[in-house]
């Protein structure tokens, strides 16, 4: 592992650090993240049981607001002024397939922002769905995709 | 499923609301969670080379302070006071694992105080690695055990 | 007005405070508030026709998540530790008319956490609705009811 | 009410989502909006009569601060970059008007954050003069003017 | 140095940690805090130009509202239920004179929230005098006075 | 002490406000801040004596995070991107020395956002020495240095 490689969040000494992302250019950059909520086929087939609401459109507010937030939550990230942020949830066999994605015009990129809504987003469905069983689990949270960015585009 | 195991978090016609705690006692209550992050070998070793700070310690105090802001990320969360909140994380082959820690005084449990803290812990360890690879990933994000409340103990 | 009706939040002095809420037994107290979201009839017809979600659902999650932050708004409320919160939103003829409540047990009342939910709700949908029309007023944020405290239970 | 009309806030199938302003240029934008808060002659002839300080005072500090914290409280809001914010509170017979007034240069307008400010503000009278009469009621919370933008200048 | 007197906040293995308060009877406690912001003589003498305002009626405020978020600024403090907060604000020969006052029932103190108080409406200060020096010192930041909790009452 | 000598937070008629930036370009702009916290010798002693970790690691990520929230707290501060924020902490006889550093490119400076990063810093500290000792002490809290923006550099 070169030295370009060493953890850029911190400084010559060790110490934690930002990263100063003073001298790049504010460029377009999107990420998506992914979570699985997985839950037993009892609470799965209470969810949209609910005529008016169900916990999918609450978790995907919070997903939503969370992302906003992401600066405050995780120490070193930046405050980015994100230009979308999106929470989509499906219901699939075993459980609730979440994927967001955040885009902003900035000089640091908006990976952080997606896994933070899609993360928020499952634990919110957790909470709705906890009364029924102690064996829901979050799974598979991580980068689908990235693009803008000296380091260039990634899909999973 | 009987009635008694409707999604409590819902109001019969279904719209969704807080559970009204109003009526139950305040009693201790404890939870602890558990998340993994799952990350390259080269990625692990690169981890302790900081001689003065770790990743680990700056995840340590963002799931804390996570915890404490549990209600302000999950909607129908109840604000809670905390009489402690712990996270440990270690480093194993392939990862690293979290386990946090939740205690109260108060009428509902801190099963999402505890999640909050393990999620955001390891989301921290997510930032501050993202730098050196793509294949970082979030898992097993459950509850370990919980003590307290009307429905029991819970140990996984 | 007599000396007992001075404003509570000022000093003698006159400078700003917090009313002391330390000597007051901690007990049951409810509150419940009302506003009016005014629209055209375009607007207010074009609200249902969202298959899968629809404005009011996001303001009353809004709102429900207001009512936990109004300690942070308001300067000089208390922090409470809420039992409950919800908010209920019905279309009219003419607008939608929100209503919100909040429970507590705790030394002072809950009349603000209420109008917070009520007035953060109205706000929510004025910005789900704004692109279609400049004329959406909010009207008649009030107290509809409270219970518990020194000052006696209150219907409108 | 045509296709264009459509609530920007939603997405084809109806979910609830953040309007993507990344396509849109950075361009200045001013926003101003209007509260009156009505209260017996009793509560206001009392509001002067604090030597050091005034509701309104705080009022217009608290209008100030809510208008940064916009995008933290109405779900779909982006976080906008002010560059002004500034809160004015009149006497008159029967209550308080209340304008604010928010500048940025930004994709997207800063209604929202103008509206924010002057119903927080509004808020913020009625927690401080509460203790006097549970009749006060916060009336007109409409947008007085806006300009930039694609939508056009708008005065009402 | 004895056993007793290990840092706290701090576990057996060194890991940093909020102290366990669960065991703790709730009693009422007090904490009053000082600042002193050291400013040159002609910047004092502007403060009170101010036909309407002045900088000490915002900074007031900034103290009490930061009082109530200290939990979310300081890692490993409790989360209070504040029952009470005051600052005060004096004009002297070299600078503005801040003390803070904080009172709760709860089962640890509130030295953090009175010093946090003191602290930030001393920045509160700075920030509106700033553009006329840059000199401006904030000195003397200390606890006056506790009283409560089993290390008993103290007075500077 | 002339009329461009105004305080440049009051309008004419001395109502609090926030400076209008707007016409201003954004500029790279760094400010670094400075603080110390005094200690008993005793108290010092004990600060490395924790294997794992420190209250100066705690410390400095919460100067880090608290100056993302700079607007939040001082009511008349605007909201910033900063590129670049960085805490460090020394032992020195006598106590702590803490310095601060943020950068950002915007229409104001980031003097404020230094110095809540160099206080909430000597506050978090004080957190965690205060079981050892009450004459604990924050001094000197003041700008080190900035630079950009009309008014030009400085270097205490």
């Amino acid at each position: 592992m070169g030295d370009t490689q060493r953890l850029s969040h911190f400084g010559e000494a060790g110490e934690p650090r930002m990263v100063d992302v003073g001298a790049k250019n504010a460029t377009a950059r999107t990420a998506s993240a992914h979570a699985f909520v997985a839950m037993p086929a009892a609470v799965l087939a209470a969810l949209p049981s609910n005529p008016k609401g169900n916990p999918m459109e609450i978790a995907r507010i919070a997903g939503i607001q969370a992302a906003k937030r992401t600066a405050d939550l995780i120490p070193l990230c930046h405050t980015l002024p994100l230009s979308y942020v999106d929470v989509r949830i499906h219901t699939e066999p075993g459980g609730l397939r979440i994927e967001s994605e955040a885009r902003t015009l900035a000089q640091t990129g908006v990976e952080m922002e997606a896994l933070t809504a899609a993360a928020i987003a499952a634990l919110t469905v957790y909470d709705m769905t906890k009364a029924l069983s102690k064996a829901i689990e979050i799974r598979e949270v991580y980068l689908l995709e990235k693009t803008g960015g000296k380091s260039g585009d990634y899909r999973r």
